[in-house]
């Protein structure tokens, strides 16, 4: 029993299969793979637990694998080329496919290897996180963090599909599953009133992994995220509101070296910073930015800064952050549940507020 | 005075500009740049001659520049790190324009530094040999070298524009420019009976670098480029039949480690061996075999592999290629003066008759 969700982006259109034991089902694979040739790269964390199951699917190709160390401070140039290396010695040509088995590190970097092997071959994403299924894989973004700051290498490389498991997120670390959680409150507080409102109704049966709680918010995610990526593909504009509380929470995950917290705990960091931005700009009332910390905090995920990140390393970490156009500092930034949009109208001195606020 | 061609690619449509003292003529560049940065990727080679020309230009933009070391030998996924390092250590935000002065090398590692800083930025390209005038420089191939291969890393990327100064070839090494005739002499062979008659009355006059028979060489052969590459940007097809002579010219390149033949010449001897397999194979007569040959040599360039690479060295170092489609080796063969496809229905037994007759 899958949702089937199409991101539709004229001849790259591309469907989203959402349900439990896809990772099985064969057909969610092989029309989506061209030549004989597969290379699956995925983590020394995934590759255990589903390697051989993903085989048993795609018994009927010539199958490679690369298995890379987990987590963000490997999402490096340096592994990048070992997955570049490990295609060149396989001898994968211009017709093979790339599969993503994994995190968003696994598919942000495999889709890179993907975009520029050979100048781009086919790639599929089995995300096998909550994050990665609501965000990372979906939309083309792909790339790696450079010791300056993250994701400034990469490209746009729309996958053939998206495969989501629901049933694969049973073994997911329960940190790991609240972190994902941070990216589906996102899609509320930008694009769905309604959404967010289910969201503080259900959270318990979404912390409880419940089966239709889960189809249904994993779902609603890749349809707000599909349809700001439809209209914006290479983010010129609208589709930087998905970058809501990112600003923030890249420049948290950069002073702490990646280290200190998973990329949805900083967004989560980092939204209740945008939501206080939003307050102090005029642009949000009090009661949803309290709406918005609260349901953070509900979904057992941090709310401040911990330790002690003075602003002004903030600052200088968000100075170098790729939302930086032309000097001026652009935000997204909410007018209330529901909305979003950027802004580089943002006085300094208000962004040293809420900074001084949280550190 | 300049000729202007489009190449026409929806939005992505741009000009070349082929002419004399384009490089002091800002109205060639400012049109193509969007913010106030600009990022100019050089060569140690070409800094000394065309720089401060460049930056006089350029006087009303912030503007940094990266020297990278000369030779195909450098385009590495090294040398591309070092760009995108300086890039980030001067702060380039995606608004910058990347702009490519020099040669190939050059040409290919900015451009594959803007498809991938930050997802991607703009450039533009200025080509100062005669080879990225009428080849590199136009069509959107960007990238860097494997140990395993050429071009194994890269990208589609097209320019903004290119302004290709004619006056630069003045500057080049002797050597250099006979290399660009062969990719000159390449479109004649493959698209144009008329041109590849003219080059044969008028290669005196263009050796000797006679103002009207340049332009008119560059201008024809960037006007084909470009006609191949609008019908088929990312190469599904059609557009390998640029790559006449370049599966033998890349095996060539790579048995030599890149140190022995110019980019130019191993395509030179590569398309003497393309004409006598496709005289082999029955699709070309030995009299239009013999007049490709005679105009490579009568343009000073090599028609057979220097020293001794055997046979089966060559076939190995092309079954890495990257013009392999699931195990069959594909070449681009001519039917004629004038008229080039692909074909992966050539036998190995008159490949090896071919590299054999050569080695």
């Amino acid at each position: 029993m899958a949702e089937r969700l199409d991101v539709d982006l004229g001849d790259r259109t591309y469907p989203i299969f959402v349900g439990a034991g896809l990772l099985a089902d064969s057909t969610r694979f092989a029309p989506y793979i061209d030549g004989r040739q597969v290379f699956v790269v995925t983590s020394e964390i995934v590759a255990p637990l589903y390697l051989d199951a993903l085989r048993d699917t795609l018994s009927g190709f010539e199958l490679d694998v690369c298995i890379i160390p987990d987590g963000e401070r490997h999402k490096t140039l340096a592994t990048y080329q070992r997955v570049i290396d490990e295609l060149m010695t396989c001898r994968h040509n211009r017709t093979t496919t790339l599969i993503a088995l994994g995190g968003g590190v696994v598919g942000d970097i495999a889709g890179f290897a993907a975009a520029t092997y050979q100048r781009g071959v086919a790639f599929l994403q089995v995300p096998t996180t909550l994050l990665a299924q609501v965000d990372s894989s979906v939309g083309g973004k792909t790339g790696v963090n450079h010791p300056g700051g993250k994701n400034m290498i990469g490209a746009f490389h729309q996958p053939r599909c998206v495969v989501a498991d629901t049933s694969v997120l049973g073994t997911l670390p329960r940190r790991e599953y609240l972190a994902g959680i941070a990216e589906v409150i996102k899609y509320g507080v930008i694009r769905d009133a309604e959404f967010f409102a289910w969201l503080e109704t259900n959270i318990a049966a979404l912390l409880d992994q419940q089966e239709a709680a889960l189809g249904y918010a994993i779902g609603r995610s890749c349809a707000i995220k599909a349809q700001i990526v439809q209209a914006d593909e290479r983010e010129a504009g609208e589709r930087a509101v998905l970058n809501f509380g990112h600003s923030f929470g890249h420049a948290l995950e950069a002073l702490t070296r990646y280290e200190t917290y998973l990329h949805g705990e900083a967004v989560a960091v980092g939204m209740v910073m945008a939501a206080d931005l939003s307050v102090r700009a005029g642009w949000m009332n009090g009661a949803d930015a309290r709406r918005i910390r609260k349901l953070i905090e509900a979904a057992g995920l941090p709310v401040r800064v911990a330790g002690d990140i003075a602003a002004e390393q903030m600052l200088r970490a968000m100075g170098m952050d790729k939302k930086v156009v032309d000097g001026r500092l652009r935000f997204v930034l909410s007018r209330g549940i529901g909305s979003a949009e950027v802004t580089d109208e943002i006085p300094e001195s208000m962004l040293r507020a809420t900074l001084g606020n949280e550190s």
